[in-house]
């Protein structure tokens, strides 16, 4: 990760995790994994990042165990896609702070434009980050929908992470 | 804030938090002032980060809201300190996200450091960062501390936003 400082051996657990997600990159790389891409041109398609920008994050979420890097089948060759792993899926509540804090603190440029995250368990919009403020379930990704009034369609749901099934 | 690109007018409220916030920074000086720090010395001698990093970063938090510069009498002359707005307070379930992926996630440098968040509402540690996992209770300032184990002392009390008095 290209920060200036290096804080993965600090005894705070706050900075050594922003060694690994203190860039807006890594996190919106990391939220449209949660929305299911995987495939490198998905990336770039949905966050219209540079090339040199978008592999160096990908390759620095791999080394930090935030996403895996798995081979498939082509139509000529094997490419690559970036499954999320575990590491990466449990930062969903961080993601839901943001997203929650965004809402209520930053002004959104059409008056129509929010996010909702809606826990399917139980069918209603959520004001907590990682358990359902309706309901007080636990948010799993496998519960969760985002809305997005505007994207279309407006409601996602979100991928899980991928069970960590490579050969040793 | 010196990020390269400019999230603040996205339509995507993750977006427009990472805006204000996608800078570690920005967060180990809100971690900071979450503590009890109000002082420029007080941030420098926490965070041992250079003066022009500390100065364009409390300028921008307070730019964003997240900071409020109110002025103390010295004894030689005005100060100014930076007191926590209830928008800089209402980013404590990130900080706690953080801390709870790093506790997880990330090797602390020695087998003893570790950070507990405990609700004194009900006595116990929580595992997750908005609503206390035990009892369920909303995690406010006044009623988390920090329990720090490499720190002396171990446990701090955290601050609650100041009140917005300023003359209109």
């Amino acid at each position: 990760m290209p920060l200036r400082s290096d804080w993965s051996a600090n005894a705070c657990p706050i900075a050594r995790s922003l060694e690994v997600v203190g860039d807006p990159w890594v996190l919106l790389i990391l939220r449209e994994a949660m929305l299911g891409a995987r495939r490198y041109e998905q990336f770039r398609a949905a966050l219209g990042v540079a090339d040199n920008v978008l592999s160096r994050r990908l390759q620095g979420m791999v080394d930090a165990g935030l996403l895996r890097r798995a081979p498939y089948r082509g139509e000529q060759r094997t490419h690559h896609e970036y499954q999320l792993t575990a590491a990466g899926s449990d930062l969903l509540p961080l993601l839901h702070a943001l997203a929650l804090w965004g809402e209520t603190h930053t002004p959104a440029p059409r008056a129509d434009a929010h996010m909702e995250i809606v826990h399917t368990a139980c069918g209603h919009a959520t004001s907590t980050p990682d358990v359902c403020s309706r309901c007080g379930g636990k948010l799993l990704p496998a519960e969760v929908t985002w809305r997005r009034s505007w994207r279309t369609p407006q409601v996602t749901s979100l991928a899980s992470a991928e069970p960590d099934d490579a050969p040793g």
